[in-house]
């Protein structure tokens, strides 16, 4: 970990082609900004890794702008005030928001979050309480609406969003089938967190395994690969199935884009629902799932698992492990202690 | 045209491997039925050639059981009752359903919709007053949910379908740009119909015009083709668009499933809705729709263009032609005069 007097940031150096090389990011030092009026100074405590954090790497802009060459790398930060000249951020108070990959940010108090530490552990805010539990909750109830008896299929479904909609979607009276890629990752979402079925897309049989466990179609698909995984999950839509298209991870990698077999065509005659969605179309009501995924968190009905790596340093690799779903759990870098 | 006594059927000779061919296809002839208790014979006089029948051609089933080796093919069609056991169903009367490709139809009074032939041309209950009519009304308004100011961008622009959904979509303030293949239905469009622009897919600078006709993107795409020109419209969909997906013509005469680039990556960061839908969805509603359509039919509001074909026995033909785009307009075939 950095020196106390050290602001240390992890910035874009080159851009990707293909999967990210440590290479492509540069470990830069400087002094910690001083306080002016208006502004907070934050020590980050924990920073949150998470897919689309890959997508502001490169030149092209999606829904939000691209990290610039040289900028430090956007992320969900925790974090806590060590110094201030606001008011509305006194020293000693926790605070979540998208404050970079750095040991320190000063911000104006745009776009941050108080949090309680009493409530649920502060790293929690970048996870099952924070964007990756809103984006479940979200896309599982307001893309996907299940019905009880539906059968409710999620790719990466042990991961940071996968694992919340798993449970989410038992508590809606599904039946849930999860694709991960290795046997603790199954074993963890059908033992631990009660899917009825876990299946390794790396299986040879995948196809015949996944069309077993949804004898009756998949009702509603929640996305968070593309790819052959998604192909295999089309094949077997019932009729009037919702797909919630969260992430496409297998395709953020690549250097050349990947060709697939259309598949709209089968979409006409299920009348199915494709629909892509942000988590920030539903920011008016953050508020009132989060207070119900913080009561479901508190009475043990939702569980949540983490994946932490020590020190800011390890953030790149731990991004490039995750492109190669080698996380298991939300991946969070524990920047600082408290 | 066949002799008055013989009922004259087309029917399925061999399930066609890529586009059907005549040979595919018999013309059998065989007594015209006698009529017994609850039965009526109606004498067809218009035959709807539609592309969905291309499917009923398959072996596999699609959202309809397919028509067996040997048995008629299916298709909508208007007749007069001609001999009568049914009291609903008296002689004279005119009526529409889905009765076949043949000259005489035995029915039992179910799927037949009674026709007043002083409302609008018979032929109409086939096009724009029928199925392709109610298909454009609600794909539009139902699933592509178009508000003034989006621009519209529809396939197949000058069909039966994409005809009427292009003139709704002007009524709703609504952009319009259509793609077709022929400098003849791009005029027609646009010259006739109102179409703000026409493009065809042929011109090698189809994606560069397309974008010059949609600046600011495409807020409703309504998709009768698939393929190329399908992925040319994805590239250029608005945040929060909707597509919604009535036919994929493109790909229904493919010996082997076609290959293309996977694009539900950008669906995710513009929010995009993609939805196929089939028009029995929506039949609790059809009659409000059919007087609506009727009304700017009479009015002169919606215009509607007819390809006559004479004959029954040409009807393999035409339908080959239609998968190749040689229709412009409404596909019928004149079974026999009134």
């Amino acid at each position: 970990m950095q020196e106390e007097s050290v602001n240390q940031r992890v910035t874009l150096g080159a851009r990707p082609v293909g999967y990210p090389r440590e290479e492509d990011f540069s470990i830069v030092e400087s002094p910690i900004p001083e306080v002016r009026d208006g502004q907070a100074l934050v020590r980050i405590l924990w920073l949150s890794l998470d897919p689309y954090e890959r997508g502001r790497m490169n030149e092209a802009q999606s829904y939000a702008a691209s990290v610039p060459i040289g900028g430090t790398m956007v992320g969900g930060a925790v974090g806590k005030v060590v110094s201030s000249r606001r008011s509305d951020l006194p020293v000693g108070e926790y605070v979540e928001g998208p404050m970079g990959w750095q040991s320190y940010a000063v911000s104006e108090g745009h776009n941050l979050r108080r949090l309680d530490p009493d409530v649920a552990p502060l790293s929690t805010a970048l996870g099952v309480l924070g964007m990756p539990g809103l984006t479940a909750y979200f896309g599982l109830f307001e893309v996907g609406r299940p019905e009880p008896g539906d059968t409710v299929v999620i790719s990466a479904a042990s991961g940071a969003v996968g694992a919340i909609v798993g449970q989410l979607a038992k508590m809606a009276g599904c039946r849930v089938v999860g694709i991960a890629g290795t046997s603790q990752k199954i074993d963890y979402i059908v033992d631990e967190l009660g899917y009825d079925h876990g299946i390794s897309y790396k299986d040879e049989d995948f196809q015949s395994k996944l069309a077993g466990a949804c004898p009756d179609g998949v009702d509603v698909y929640f996305d968070n690969v593309g790819g052959d995984v998604t192909d295999a999950v089309f094949d077997l839509l019932a009729d009037r199935a919702r797909v919630a298209l969260c992430g496409q991870i297998s395709q953020y990698n690549l250097a050349t884009p990947d060709m697939g077999p259309r598949n709209l065509r089968s979409l006409v005659g299920k009348q199915v629902r494709v629909e892509g969605f942000l988590v920030s179309r539903f920011a008016n009501r953050a508020e009132v799932a989060r207070r119900r995924l913080t009561q479901w968190v508190s009475s043990g009905k939702l569980k949540y698992r983490e994946d932490i790596v020590e020190g800011l340093e390890n953030a790149p690799k731990a991004l490039i492990g995750m492109m190669h779903g080698q996380n298991f759990g939300k991946l969070l870098i524990k920047v600082s202690d408290d």
